[in-house]
């Protein structure tokens, strides 16, 4: 009879996926996930396999973990730009508080770029999901008169995305919430 | 009497910026640095030092070009906003280029954050060049009225390098250059 596991998977994926924000892929050794994981080398293989799945696992994981909290502040408002404020405020806010680790997905496109079609294809996906839900959005704030008639949806969620990696890189190079907070408001006002 | 060098300074260090630009301190080896400066180990060592040190100039190196580069741009014009177009115009089209390895600001950003003082300091220094130029430049478009009395040029200094960063992930992760230039000029609607 197998012995039960003696660790939990979620906690010790999750584990895995703060030093890869902080290390990103080649600067994470084994031993660094085995020593933040709490669990053996054998338990890692056997519930993960090597490194490369465990950071594609982790990667897959922060992704939908970020994108969905995104989403769900953009629809979290009554007006469209409330919406928008709220979910480039909240991010800036949790980008700023100091000790908070790097961006998985920044991180991964810094290191790998379009190198690594697995990597390419796990961001893609989740980029394709933010890239519509903003769309949506602003094209619903044309309608209502919030957002002006100029704006096009499709560039401006690609505006907005930039956005997003503009405040959490300047967060990560020491930038203070206030200043995080000052480039969310700067953006919003090209979308009026 | 001490052998001439057979090599040429400038283009080696330029190769290794490269290497440095397209996979991190961590992923580089010292095998692909030879490999890309076409020069000897022994070589490497008496001219550069050892990694770290060949990173570290490499990094100097490339943060005072791109900024010079930037400061450039954003005076070219006569106007204020026609400056601040140029600028992140040309930023987008270069970095959209098919086959532009990544920033390494933002790779040195991502990997180290702010864990590494010489890191820091030398992409503070650069950061601070910046940001007094787009000050001085907008606080000047805002005495012109080309420029909206409710922006601070403080906090827009800091949009446009968030925006920059934007165009450089968002090329780095396969974005087409319409997309940047997109991204450029929904950021210059915010300064109206």
């Amino acid at each position: 009879m197998a012995r039960p596991k003696e660790f939990d998977r979620d906690a010790a994926l999750q584990a895995a996926v703060n030093v890869f924000c902080d290390r990103g892929f080649e600067g994470t050794s084994t031993e660094d996930l085995l020593h933040a994981m709490c669990i053996s080398r054998q338990s890692l293989y056997d519930t993960f396999g090597d490194k490369r799945q465990l950071y594609l696992e982790s990667l897959q994981q922060y992704v939908a973990t970020s994108i969905a909290e995104q989403i769900r502040a953009l629809n979290s408002e009554a007006t469209v730009l409330a919406g928008l404020e709220a979910a480039l405020l909240a991010f800036a806010s949790k980008s700023g508080k100091s000790g908070t680790p790097g961006c998985m997905g920044i991180g991964a496109t810094c290191e790998f770029g379009m190198s690594d079609p697995d990597v390419t294809a796990l961001i893609a996906t989740a980029d394709k999901a933010l890239q519509a839900s903003l769309e949506r959005r602003i094209a619903d704030g044309k309608s209502s008169g919030e957002i002006s008639p100029e704006v096009d949806p499709r560039a401006a969620a690609h505006f907005i995305k930039a956005t997003f990696a503009g405040i959490k890189l300047a967060a990560r190079g020491g930038a203070a919430v206030t200043s995080l907070h000052a480039i969310a408001q700067m953006a919003l006002r090209s979308l009026k």
